[in-house]
C-alpha cells in the first residue's frame, strides 16, 4: 500500500532508490508565488552530503534539478518535482553480499516483504540513507515558506557516544551548528566530537547519536486534537528517519521518573504575550503548541555498517557465516541526520500552520514574498562556504 | 482540520466531550463476518475504567451502544458506531476555573486555538483523557481481529516515579499484569506500586510512569518503507495520547549511547525461522518488522492535575493567581494509560496487517472466524472478574 | 476498505443502516464559532422526510440528537456527532423475500461482497435511502456555514419520466421549489407533476427523473487542477448517491453533440466584474469555478422497488421465481433527491471553499459568525411551514 | 492544496506543465513482481500521442524514462516514477495572447486562482491535455496488473458531433478500434468520421464526441457502499479529464426519462453463474460491481481552440477584442480522450480490486506474473504497428 507520501496540506511524496537513476520528490500543495530556485534546494543539501571528512566517503554532487511547478522563479501552484540523479555509484561489493543479509539492516525484512527476486539490494536499494535527500530537498522549501511567519528551525547534536551536552543551548549556537562538521550543539563540544568520530574511524566502529531541535517563533495554537497532536505528528515524522529508534518532546522520559510537584511549570505574562515559565512541556500542551519554542529529541542508533565481523547466515544454505561490511559509510549517522531532522520538522510545521490557516493555501501575497526572500538571504549567509570551511 | 481519525484500512473516527451527552467512535474497514457484540468492548474498557481505588474516583459504567455495523452478533462490513454515553458528569469544579487555565493542560492552548467563547471547558472537554474511552472500544475490535494471526499485545508499567523493573519480563507475565490495579510487568512490584501510589494520594501529587509494550507473533513483513513504517505509525499513535511524551523501540535512547559493535545483533536459525539472536532492534529493521516480538516503551508524565497550588494567571486581569486543583483525577495516569497504548499498538498492527493483505479486507471465512471467537474466548477469560478482584 | 467518508477538510463520516437503532454522521473539520443547533438540521431533514403525500409512506420524526462537537449553541471546532434513531420500522416484509434479491438493488452485489450471513437485509440495510439522511444532516452545516459567503444551493426537478421543463429557469423559483411537494423548478409544471405522480402510485409503477442544481455567487477559483477539479468532485458526490445515473455540467452532454464555432462563449466586463457571456460551461473551466452561476444535472433512475411483478431466483433453489415488491417506497425518488443532491452539493464547495482558504479553517470570528446567523435566518423563512402545507 | 494524486491503493501523483521540462508521474502501490518495462508504457502512449493525421500536428516522441521501483524488469513494490521530456516546444505563440484569456479555456480561472504573476501561460500549463500524458502512463501499468484478473477494457467514440452510433457494439469491435485514427466504436463508421474530421479541419471548426468503455470480466462485489461506490469512483475518475462535461452509466440520461416497469432488470442463471437478463444498470448496482459488463459514457466538448474569431478582453485595459486561437490543436479532443478515458477506468478498476483484496497489495506470485505477461503479450498484439498504419 502506498507509503510513500508525508502531509496533508504540504504533502510530499518521494522516490528513487540508492543505485538507480535517480531519487526525488514530488510537492504537492506549495501555494504560488513563493520565490524559489535549484540553489535554495542545493543550499540545505550541502548539509546531508555525503563525502566530507566526518561522514561517508560516497561523493555526491547533488545537483538539483526541478521539473515542474516553478516558472520564472517563484512557484505556480502545481506540484514541484525536483529530482536528482545518482551520480557516484557502485553496486560491486553488494553483489558479493546479496545472499547474506546483514543483521542490522532491512535487507531481510525486505526480501520477506517483497521477495528475494524482486528485491534492489544495490546499496540498500530504497533502504538507503539515499532516500533521505529527496527528504532534504522538499524540506528546503518548507523551510522558505516558513519564513512567512518568521519560524527557524535548528537542529544539532547533543551526545555522541555517552558524552552528551548537558550544559543550556542557546537557539543561535544550535543554528550554526551546520558550520560545523560534527553539528555540536554547543560549539565548545566540537573537538570533542571530532577526536570522537576519527578515532572510531580508525577501529572501523561508529557510535549513536542524539539529536535535539529547536523551533523558534512558532505560533501558538497549532496542532489539531486527538490524533493529528503536534507531539503525534513529530513523533511520526522523526521516527520515519532511517536509523532513529526514539523520540520525546520536552522532559520527554524524564518527566516520567518525577512526580507531578516536581515539573510544576507556571503561566506568567511575558513581554510577547501570556506565556509559561519553564516550557517543560516543550512548547506543547494537549498535542497544541503553546507558542513557546518547540523543544524536542531523538535518539539515532550507531551505524549498523561497521567493518567488525558479524554474523548472519547464508540464505541458499541457511549455514552460519561471518561478514564484514565494506562499502562507504558514516561513523555516525546521527550527524548527517541532523539535517533530515530538520527536514522532517519543517515539513510537520508548514503542514500544520497551512492547516491552521496561517500560511495562504493558494497565493503568496507579494508583500509576504518579499519578506520571505529577505529573511531566507539571511539564512543562506550561514555558512554560505560550508563546503570550503571542511 | 479534520484530525480526529486515524488508520487507513482499519479507520477510526472518534468524537465526544469529557462531559458532552456521549464519547464514540465510528470503525471503517472491518470486514464482514468478525463475531461481535457490546460486551467485547466492554470488556476492554473495564481496564480503562476509573473508579477503583488506583485510579481517578469518577464512576463511569461505560455501558456501551453499538448504533450499527453489526447485525446477529457478527460485523456486516459496515462502518460500526460505538458510543458510551456521559453519566457521572459534574461541571460546577470547571466553572470556578474558567479563566484560570491550568498550566499543564491544554486549557490555554484550546482557547488560543479556538476561541474562548467556543471552548468547552467543563472537565477539559474534548482534550480529557475521556477521548481515551474511544480508543480502547475501537482497540477492542482490533484486538479481536487479530487473533486470526494469533497476535497478542500486552502493556504493562516498567516504572512508576523513579523505580524501575530492570528485571527481564516475559510475555505471560506481562499480560497478566492487566489483573493488577497498578499494572507491574512483574507481580513481584505490584506492593511497591500500591504504596507508592497510595501514599501519593495522601500527599496530592502525582508519579509520571513508563509503558512497556510487547507484541506476540507479529507477522515479518509489516510495514511501508519510508512514512509509513511501523515505528513511524506507532510512535505517531502512541504520542497521540494525552499525556504521553516519551516513545523509543527496542534499545531506544540506549541505542543513541553506544557503539555499533556493542549491539551488534546477528541472524541466526531458529526453531520457527530464521531470526534475530538480542531483537535490540525490537522487532523493526527498516520500518518493517522482523517476525521478532516488537517491544516499545513510552512516557507518560505524571498528572498534571494535582492538589498542591500552581500559578497561573487571570484570563480577566492578567493578574497572577494560584490555584489548586480539584476535580477527580488519577495519581498516575500511566496505569490507566496502559489500556490505551495497548489499544493504538493494536490499531496499528491491524492496520498494517490489512494493508499487508494478511487479514482479509472484506469478508472474514467462517473458518477463521471461529478461530478468532476461540482465542478470544480465551484472552477474556483472563481477569474476568477484574471489578471484583479490587 | 474505508468508504464511509467524504471531504477533505470539511469531512463527514456517514452510519447507519435502515433498520439498525439509529442513521448518523460525524463531521470533522467544522470551525470553532458556528451558530448551530439541532432545528437548523431538521429544517433540512424536512425536505427529504418521507411520510407525505408524494413519496414514501414510510414515517419518520427523523429527530435530530447532537453527541458531540456544540456548546452553549457554537460549534467548538470538535468533531460534530448527529444520530437520527429510526422508529418506524417494520422489518417483517424483508424476511420474506430474503432469498429472492430484487433485479434493481443493491441486495445481490452485498450478497456476493459481504456474505449472505452477514447483510443485513432489513430494508435495504447500508443500500437503503435511508443513509441519506446523515448526508442532508452534514450538508446542513455545510449550507449554514456557506453562508459566510453568501453561497445559496437550490435543486428542483427539470424532469419526471418524459415530461421536461425546457424554459429558462431562474434561480429564486428554484430555491422556492422545496415548497412543493414535486418540487418543480417552475412553478407553472407544479400542477402536472404531481398529477403524474398521483396516476404512477396508482398502478403501482415508478418515474425517473432530472434534477438540475444551481449554486448562486460561487467564488471564482474554487477547484484544485487535475484531479480534484470541482466538476470531478461534484460528479462523485451527487454519483454517490443511490440510484444517480447521469451527471452533466453545464451544457453537458449537449455540448458533445455540437461543433466549437456553436459553443463560443465570451469573455466580457460586467457590473459584477469579468465574466462569461453564455456561460455554456456551467460556472466550471479548467476544473475551477469562473465565478459565474455552477449548473448541473443529474439523472436519477425509476424507484426499482415497484408493485408490478420482477423475475428473479430463489438463491436456495436457483430457481426462477416471480416477486412482486412491497414495503413502502417513492414513486420517484428524485423528487426526495433533492434534498440529498443539494446537500452533496454543498459539502463539495465548503470543502473547496476552504482548501481555497476562503472559509476560516479553525474559527470563525463573530462578525461573521453574525452575517452566517443573518443569512440563515432569511434562508430559514422559505417553507417554515412546509409540514403543514402538505 | 493537493490536488494532483488519485487513487487510494494504486495512488497516482502527476506533475509537468506543458512546455516545462516533462511531464510525469509517480506511482505507489504497485506490488512487488510485475514484470514491467518503459516499451509497455510507450505502447499506451502511442494511442494519445499527437502527430497523426487526425489530430494535433505537435510531434512528441512521448519516450519514457522510469526513475524507480523497476529493477532487473519487476517492479520491486517501491514508487513508480515515469518522466517523459518536452520536446516539441513552441511557446511563441501563447506570448502574444497572455493578457487575452480565452473564452473557452482554464486562463482566466488559474490567473484568478493563482495570480497572473504566478501563471504558466505557455501551452496551458499544467491545464493542458499534455497533463494526461501521466495518467496514460500510469493506466499502462494499471491495465496490466488487472490482467491477473483478466480484466480488459475498451473505450471507443460512439458519436462525433450529431452523427451517433445506434447499433449494438461488440467488445473486441471496441477494443480494435484503437487500430483506427478516429476510434469508433464500429468499423463501418470508421470512413464517416474520418471525413467528418477532415471537413472541420479545414475549416478551422471542431467537434465534440461521446466515448463508450466497456470493462470485461469485472469481479462482482467491487466497490465500497456509499461514498466510494465504483459509478462514483469513475464518475470523479472520467469527470477529472479535461474537456469532460458528462457521464452517465448504463441506461444513464435514458433511464431517467422512463418508468420503472419500462426498465425492469431480471435477474438469471447464465452459464457463467448469477446474473441479469439485460444489464440496464451497466454492470453496478447499490455502487458495487454485479459482474456484468461495466458500460458507461462520457461527454466531451468540442476542442475550445478553433481559428474561428473569439470574444475576450484585453486583461490589461479591459477593453474588448477578437482573437483567433493558432497554436496547434485536436478537430476533436474525444479521439485522442479514449486512451484518456481508458486509463482512468483501469486506475479505478485496478484500485477497487485492491481494496477488495483481489489483488496482491505487496507481491505477485511468480505464476500469476506469469499468467499476466502472456495476456499482455496478446494484448500488445494489438495495433502493433498502430504508427504506421496512419
Amino acid at each position: 500500500m502506498p507509503g510513500n507520501s508525508f502531509g496533508k496540506l504540504f504533502k510530499i511524496t518521494t522516490f528513487g532508490e540508492s543505485h538507480g537513476p535517480a531519487v526525488g520528490v514530488v510537492v504537492d500543495g506549495v501555494p504560488a508565488g513563493l520565490p524559489l530556485d535549484s540553489s535554495d534546494i542545493e543550499y540545505e543539501l550541502s548539509f546531508r552530503r555525503p563525502g566530507y571528512r566526518m561522514v561517508s566517503p560516497r561523493m555526491e554532487e547533488d545537483r538539483v534539478e526541478i521539473l515542474s511547478g516553478v516558472f520564472n522563479g517563484r512557484t505556480t501552484g502545481m506540484p514541484i518535482t525536483i529530482i536528482v540523479r545518482n551520480t557516484d555509484i557502485d553496486s560491486s561489493y553488494y553483489e558479493e553480499i546479496r545472499f547474506s543479509p546483514r543483521p542490522g539492516h532491512a535487507d531481510l525484512p525486505y526480501i520477506t516483504r517483497y521477495g528475494f527476486a524482486n528485491w534492489d539490494y544495490r546499496g540498500g536499494g530504497r533502504a538507503s540513507g539515499r532516500e533521505t535527500v529527496a527528504r532534504v530537498a522538499a524540506g528546503a522549501i518548507a523551510k522558505k515558506l516558513l519564513m512567512a511567519l518568521d519560524v527557524w528551525i535548528a537542529g544539532c547534536i547533543v551526545s555522541i557516544g555517552d558524552v552528551e551536552i548537558v550544559d543550556e543551548i542557546v537557539f543561535e549556537e544550535a543554528l550554526s551548528s551546520r558550520c560545523s562538521p560534527v553539528k555540536p550543539c554547543l560549539k565548545k563540544y566540537e573537538k570533542i566530537f571530532i577526536d570522537m568520530i576519527e578515532n572510531i574511524i580508525k577501529v572501523g566502529d561508529s557510535y549513536g547519536a542524539i539529536v535535539q531541535v529547536f523551533v523558534k517563533n512558532p505560533p501558538a495554537g497549532l496542532g489539531e486534537p486527538v490524533f493529528d497532536k503536534i507531539k503525534a505528528d513529530l513523533a511520526k515524522a522523526v521516527m520515519s528517519i532511517p536509523g532513529v529508534v526514539g523520540f520525546e518532546v520536552g522532559l520527554g522520559f524524564k518527566y516520567a521518573k518525577t512526580k507531578g510537584s516536581s515539573v510544576l511549570d507556571e503561566i506568567v505574562v511575558k513581554d510577547s504575550g501570556i506565556g509559561w515559565r519553564y516550557n517543560y512541556s516543550g512548547g506543547i500542551l494537549g498535542g497544541i503548541t503553546t507558542g513557546e519554542p518547540i523543544v524536542f529529541r531523538c535518539a539515532f542508533k550507531p551505524t549498523s555498517s561497521i567493518r567488525m565481523p558479524q554474523k548472519t547466515i547464508d540464505l541458499r544454505t541457511l549455514e552460519e557465516k561471518t561478514i564484514s561490511i565494506r562499502g562507504r559509510h558514516d561513523p555516525c549517522i546521527g550527524i548527517r541526520g541532523v539535517a533530515v531532522v530538520e527536514a522532517m520538522t519543517a515539513l510537520v510545521i508548514v503542514d500544520h500552520a497551512m492547516r491552521s490557516g496561517l500560511i495562504p493555501l493558494v497565493k503568496i501575497p507579494d508583500s509576504i514574498a518579499d519578506t520571505i526572500s529577505n529573511r531566507w538571504k539571511r539564512y543562506r549567509e550561514l555558512c554560505m562556504h560550508m563546503g570550503e570551511s571542511q
